[in-house]
């Protein structure tokens, strides 16, 4: 028997990994970029008042907004996840139990309030000890398996302050967090999902290769470790389970025997950027240890109480890591989808009031904003990022200032077009100038949107 | 004039008062019968390891992101507020200059990591000082105002255990914060437009009267206070602007002489609940002080750098809170488009597979779930919480589960029903059954969500 804060230790070493990882100089060159272009477009800052922590500006909020709503999305709807909403301070003894208070506890802030008890509170981070808990609050049965919970929760990491850079090495992020409940005979199929939603992600929606070309990653299975818990037979199941998924997948895949998690073994999703350098992002980690730290247990068809298995999986991983893989790849020539600059309004001549109104009353069509004194505005409505840029300077310094920023649209509004009631518009990609009516500006945005794109 | 902690103290027991605060018997009645609603509806739990933490639950967590979306929507797209997403710890030395610490420090929690200086943090109560260093980062016009951020993050507040009651007494909620940042001219415009949304919020959205009628609340004026900072002139005229607004609104209000922040004066909003009780939930307040110690500042058109105002402003207030009293207002009974029950599939005969998979195809479609070989869910899609109920149980009894947990639809499959492709549906107000195609019944859903219905 192995002792039990080895285990605990291993554990906090394993569960750690699910915050992706990749090496220093990777990371000092995407956080390099990743700055530049967020001066530039007005991302976000960071401050010395809380070294670590992300103020995400209006631009950079609508783009995190983007990614959770594609995320929150797919996993609902997709794949059967839901959502929870936990809470991010918790008393000692729950990060006892999990062990991470013996293991992890210097990479954990510690909280303190008034009580008389004066007990102490850990900032949560990681989910899955809050998971445990309303998993073993009501009574489960087999059919309510698999079960699947997933968050969104900021979490807490104490890095060192030295190490703190950008988006990459952060004391507060936020996953695409999900656990998995689940029977041994489910795991074949929830594993399988989780890769096909990586493979949904880094290879159609978010194509990190260079030149917009589909992200190249490898799985890496990690296998039984020298010390570990359950049965040899279990692992061997598990194991073989993993690799059938993995090559059935036909993708590039290696193997890193005797590194998996002390409680099971894992896949971890290792990613080439367009410069080649490599990134651990998405991760799916088998877990036999916590359902048996938490005591959970679920009815059978034979009425007899069984534990269920845990699967950790993660798929942006670190949505601001992500972020700045994102930055990273596009240099800020975001798509359309997810561009805080999705249409710059130019009138031609500022000085002529009806084309600036004109351009105002285009933007809020595009906007879809609603007047004070109307009724509310509609749930599920599309809303586009439309600029106006009406300063008083000659329309080519606006159209390039306009390039500059990466917009996906330029719209010029004149007096023939007015007339004509079609705007000449041209895309960032090309610069052939079309006239479209805006119905026809409407539909293209939304095309374009729907589609990921 | 007025020693610095005497203000600092009225300033942070004044700010506190932006939690909503109702009396404590209204408190105890509202957190029985959330309680009693939630445990039938599996809504949210808590736990003495994170006491006063709300676990939410996926049914109330579907409930918390409606609420949201609807607040984010109308403040993005109809008032003019951009979103944003601040840290959660900030040094001690925030809290200094924002004057917390020294008089809020009882009710804030202290985080504490492992830096070698062993700085302490203070985990974060309110969003204004974080709005105050984005602000200040930027050099900022007259152009840029009024420049108003949103804010739903996660707050705590360190209220003594024993008084930790459901949804109403917390240590950790959300607000839909706002802060305004404005030239004293645009003061009377903007706090009309905040009077505007709680309007549309209290008066047509979420009508917490008896029966569904409006809810009633009336507007309390709090005016400047013996303890007060700035001129006579700039409180006169404040406090007339104020008082013009709420005059021209028609709306019954009353004035609560001498009971303004030191900083400025503030409007309340106080909500009477179904039973007579009353509640303060939303608050506007002008302040003149924030801005002062953070040194904030404009260029205005004279090329001379000025201070702007700042306003704070809550609709909901605490989401956590604003939950409670929808739920003591409709007793479980939600409105279609915030019903985690929105409608229930019942196959009349579970042993016949036809009508068991006809009931999973039409709950696919209503879900808008899309298959795993299939593209991505797209953006702003309509999904409605759709179940099926093929227990092997009578076919009443299954009916009469429905009605109980509060289905705002019940749609019954039968032979009959798949054959003519007309499923039969009633809706909870009406027992009248009529017979519907799925595009009939996407129709009436849709409609339904869109109106906030």
């Amino acid at each position: 028997m192995v002792p039990k804060n080895v285990l605990a230790k291993t554990a906090a070493r394993i569960k750690c990994q699910k915050f992706p990882f990749s090496t220093k100089n990777a990371k000092e060159t995407i956080a390099a970029t990743s700055h530049d272009v967020s001066t530039k477009q007005q991302l976000f800052i960071t401050d010395p008042i809380s070294p670590g922590s992300i103020f995400f500006l209006p631009n950079g909020t609508r783009i995190v907004n983007k990614l959770v709503n594609f995320m929150k999305l797919q996993q609902q709807y997709k794949y059967g996840f839901q959502e929870v909403i936990t809470p991010l301070i918790y008393r000692k003894s729950l990060w006892e139990q999990s062990g991470h208070w013996e293991n992890y506890k210097d990479d954990m802030f510690r909280v303190e309030g008034n009580d008389l008890e004066k007990e102490q509170y850990g900032l949560k981070p990681m989910n899955c000890p809050g998971h445990c808990v309303i998993f073993g609050r009501s009574s489960r049965s087999y059919n309510d398996l698999p079960l699947r919970f997933s968050d969104y929760s900021p979490l807490h990491r104490n890095e060192a302050s030295g190490a703190l850079t950008g988006l990459t090495r952060v004391r507060k992020f936020h996953q695409d967090d999900g656990h998995i409940f689940c029977t041994s005979d489910q795991v074949r199929n929830e594993i399988k999902s989780c890769i096909e939603l990586i493979d949904l992600c880094y290879g159609k929606v978010f194509p990190l290769g260079q030149n917009g070309t589909p992200t190249e990653y490898e799985l890496r299975l990690s296998t039984r470790p020298d010390k570990s818990i359950g049965s040899l037979d279990d692992w061997n199941h598990a194991e073989t389970v993993l690799k059938d998924i993995i090559v059935e997948s036909g993708k590039k895949w290696s193997l890193n025997e005797g590194d998996g998690a002390f409680y099971g073994p894992k896949i971890d999703i290792i990613l080439n950027d367009h410069a080649g350098k490599s990134h651990q992002v998405a991760t799916i980690q088998l877990d036999f240890q916590l359902p048996e730290r938490f005591d959970l247990k679920y009815k059978d068809k034979d009425n007899k109480f069984k534990r269920p298995i845990m699967i950790h999986r993660a798929v942006f991983g670190s949505i601001e890591r992500f972020l700045a893989l994102l930055i990273d790849s596009n240099q800020g020539k975001w798509p359309f989808w997810l561009n805080p600059y999705q249409c710059m309004i130019i009138p031609l001549n500022t000085k002529d009031p009806e084309l600036v109104q004109a351009s105002k009353t285009l933007q809020k069509v595009l906007r879809a904003e609603s007047d004070r004194d109307q009724s509310p505005v509609p749930l599920h409505s599309m809303h586009f990022n439309v600029d106006v840029d009406c300063r008083a300077e000659p329309v080519n310094y606006r159209i390039k200032d306009a390039i500059t920023k990466q917009y996906s649209y330029l719209i010029m509004v004149g007096a023939k077009e007015i007339e004509s009631g079609r705007f000449a518009i041209r895309s960032r990609e090309s610069r052939e100038v079309k006239h479209s009516t805006t119905k026809e500006i409407v539909k293209i945005f939304s095309d374009l949107e729907k589609n990921y794109q």
